[in-house]
């Protein structure tokens, strides 16, 4: 548990992955667990909260999801740079990758899953809705969000807050082969 | 046509909207033609390269994409970021939004769709998977990329490259209520 996370209502959960940021996606069933990294995600829908990931049906993560019926997105930052990359390169049929990389879990408070919140900026708790073809076809899986939360020195009143005082939780995006821009300066739109 | 476009190979067209930035869907039938603003969307596949955009069933878009099967998606750089939320803000029922915003569109190689490229980092051209069941239940829309380029100022041979002289045609995402954050500073992923 991290002393800066708090709840995010349910209207404001879709609004955490709107900018597209890299995500960890976490899943267990039974005494097994895993997290891989996602730069594939999106919301499909406000109210419910409800988004779309895609998971190759060789993974791991996907074993254990469609085992299970949920998984975590949890939003890394900055800081997490690094270790966002390193469990996006390796199977977690080999190795246990939190115990690899000392990466602490909370467990979800709907479902169960594991949970980032040390250097992540927020998560959500998604329980799988099944769509075998699309799930077949597309590696796309699509999920309700029944819980989440945020770190509230970024994420607050159900809005990012990024600034220079965050840096290391601000969200990061993968270009491709270990190159991630991080969400920088806020630009505001004007009228036209 | 915009003289920095160079075409981008089919195996990298998925890399151009892989970091999650918001895009302009833009799209035509018969004498008709649109374009709005989207914040959801992600690749599904990289060969062939394949997408998937939510665009919500109420919208004009989603009218003329479901009459001519196909649509394209411009990427606007941080120079476009007003007139990005301007088109997210209107409906093209109401006003022909290219002839409001005086936005010069060419006409897509492959499909004849409307596509910009000035103040546009780089455009995919979309064939349409037809898809009933996720279009009615997630608004969520698979497509085909059957062409695509990009400024060769900020994407080349495959790769992005987020430069202090080329700010102008960063991405942008948007987190909500006209907020954007431009892609900023690269950081590169250190081996654990």
């Amino acid at each position: 548990m991290n002393e800066h996370f708090r709840p995010v209502a349910s209207e404001h959960a879709s609004r955490l992955i709107n900018h597209g940021p890299t995500v960890l996606v976490t899943s267990a069933d039974g005494g097994r667990r895993n997290v891989m990294a996602a730069a594939w995600s999106m919301p499909v829908e406000f109210t419910p909260p409800r988004v779309a990931v895609v998971i190759d049906k060789r993974t791991y993560t996907r074993e254990l999801i469609t085992a299970s019926g949920a998984f975590g997105l949890c939003i890394p930052g900055a800081a997490l740079v690094d270790l966002t990359h390193a469990v996006g390169s390796a199977s977690g049929r080999d190795i246990d990758k939190f115990a690899r990389h000392g990466i602490a879990a909370r467990t979800g408070p709907a479902l169960g899953v594991p949970l980032i919140e040390s250097g992540c900026a927020a998560w959500l708790e998604c329980r799988l809705i099944r769509e075998p073809h699309t799930e077949d076809a597309y590696d796309t899986c699509f999920a309700e969000v029944v819980a989440a939360a945020a770190d509230e020195r970024i994420f607050a009143n159900g809005h990012w807050s990024f600034r220079d005082d965050n840096l290391a939780l601000q969200t990061i995006h993968h270009l491709g082969g270990g190159n991630f821009v991080r969400a920088g300066g806020v630009l505001r739109a004007q009228p036209l």
